[in-house]
C-alpha cells in the first residue's frame, strides 16, 4: 500500500526523500488559495521566485509582478497576494512572477518530488480524486508562518488524508493528528482558525474577505501543478496514471 | 503576560530563542518517563550524552550506563531505557551516563535555555505546579521520533497547555492544536496512543508494560533539571521564583 505523510513545515522537509513522492504544497492563508485562483481565470503561467529582487527583475522583464511580505503586498510591484487580485480579466494568459513569505518557499523546497502540486480547499475534490489513484506515495507540504507550523495548513491536510481515508498508509503520526484536528473543524472552519495567528495577522491588516475565500470549499476544479520554473494547469498529460 | 509555545521536533528547535526561556523536554516513550523514574527512585544524577561512544567511556570510568538506539537496549551496556530498569534500589545514589535515539538528542538541542525541565505524564503535576509560577515564557520541546512529529509527545505537551490554561499567551498555534488533540484524547490516552508509530514499535518488542507505565499519571513528585552536563532532582534553590 502506498504511504501519506505530513510535513507540518519546510524546516523539517529534509526528512523525506522526494524522489518518488508526489507532493502537495499548502498555503491556505494565501498563496496556494491565489495559485489556485489565478490558474482558473486563465493565467498562463506563475513563476514561484524566493526573492522580491528576482520578482522585480522578471516584472522588468515581462511578468506582472505579485509580492507579498509579512502578510502584505510591498510597494512596487502589480500586486501582492491577494487571492481576488488574480481574478482580474487583465491577467489572462498573462505570466505572472510571484514571491510570498511562504509559500513560495515551501514550492522551492518541494523541487525534486515526483510531482509538486497546488492545494486548497478551492480545488479540495479536483485534487482529491486526482491524488487518490496516484500510484506513489504523497507527501502533503505544509507552508507554516516563517517554519512555524500552523492550523490552516494542518487542518487542511487533514481534510485530504481524511478524504482518502484507507487507502494510503500513515507513514508516521501526522496523519492521524492533522485528520483529528480537521475532524474536530470541519463543520465550522472559520470559527476553528479564528484565533490562529495568521487569521489575526490578516484581519489586523483588514483582510477578512480573503479568509472566508479561501475557506470556500470546491469553488474550482483546476490542479496547479509546478512544471520546471513554472506552474501551470494540470493537464490530461501530466497525470501519473 | 508570559508565552508559551510548542516546538514539536528538534529539528525546528532553531526557530527559537531559549535565553530567556524555560525549556521542559518531553520524550513520553521513554527517555523522559524513565529519567523522571530514575530521580524519584534516588539515582543521583544522569549525565545525557550523543553517543554510544561518550556513554562506553562513562561506564568505564564511574557511570552506570544506559543505552538505546531504535527502541531497544544496546548490548555491552549495564542497562537500556525502560523506566522499570531505572527503579533498581541497587541505582540509588549512582551517577548514570544515558544515549537515547530521541530523547537525549533533545535535551542537547535544549541548551543554552534559561532552565532545562524534564516532563512526563508521571510527574504531571508536580511539574505544572512549578511551571504555572515562573515569570518567564515556557517552551515544550517535544523529541518526535528522529525529527519526525509524534503523537504521544504532542498529546503530553497539550496537556500541560490545558493545565496551564489562560495564565499563558500562545506564542503560535501549535499550543491550540496540541490541546484539542490532548483534550479528545485525555480520557483514554492508551487508546489514542494505540496506533502511533512509536507505541506499534515498543510492541512489537514486547514493551507494552513500559507504555502503560508511561502513561500513569502523578506517580512521582519530582522534576528532573538539567544543571550542566547533569540532570538532578529540581531543589529549592533552583527554583526561579
Amino acid at each position: 500500500m502506498n504511504k501519506i505523510d505530513i510535513c507540518l513545515s519546510p524546516d523539517l522537509i529534509h526528512q523525506y526523500d522526494l524522489a518518488s513522492t508526489v507532493v502537495v504544497v499548502i498555503d491556505i492563508l494565501r498563496a496556494s488559495s491565489s495559485i489556485t485562483t489565478a490558474i482558473a481565470h486563465g493565467v498562463k503561467a506563475i513563476r514561484p521566485v524566493k526573492s522580491l529582487g528576482e520578482c522585480r527583475e522578471l516584472q522588468l522583464l515581462d511578468h506582472v509582478g505579485a509580492a507579498e511580505r509579512g502578510g502584505k503586498r510591498v510597494g512596487g510591484f502589480d500586486m501582492g497576494n491577494s487571492p481576488f487580485s488574480f481574478m482580474n480579466p487583465d491577467l489572462e494568459d498573462k505570466k505572472i512572477a510571484m514571491t510570498t513569505t511562504n509559500g513560495t518557499v515551501t514550492l522551492h523546497k518541494s523541487r525534486g518530488a515526483l510531482q509538486v502540486l497546488i492545494g486548497s480547499f478551492l480545488n479540495y475534490t479536483a485534487l482529491l480524486s486526482y491524488i487518490k489513484r496516484l500510484p506513489c506515495d504523497i507527501l502533503l507540504h505544509c507552508a507554516g508562518w516563517k517554519g512555524k507550523v500552523n492550523l490552516e495548513d494542518t487542518l487542511f491536510a487533514g481534510a485530504i488524508v481524511h478524504g482518502l481515508k484507507q487507502q494510503f498508509e500513515f507513514d508516521s503520526d501526522v496523519p492521524q493528528m492533522a485528520a483529528i484536528l480537521y475532524a474536530q473543524a470541519k463543520n465550522d472552519l472559520k470559527s476553528a482558525i479564528q484565533s490562529s495567528s495568521h487569521v489575526t495577522r490578516l484581519i489586523n491588516f483588514g483582510q477578512e474577505k480573503d479568509i472566508d475565500f479561501c475557506l470556500e470549499m470546491d469553488r474550482y476544479k483546476v490542479i496547479p501543478v509546478l512544471k520546471g520554473n513554472y506552474i501551470t494547469k494540470l493537464k490530461l498529460s501530466d497525470m501519473l496514471f
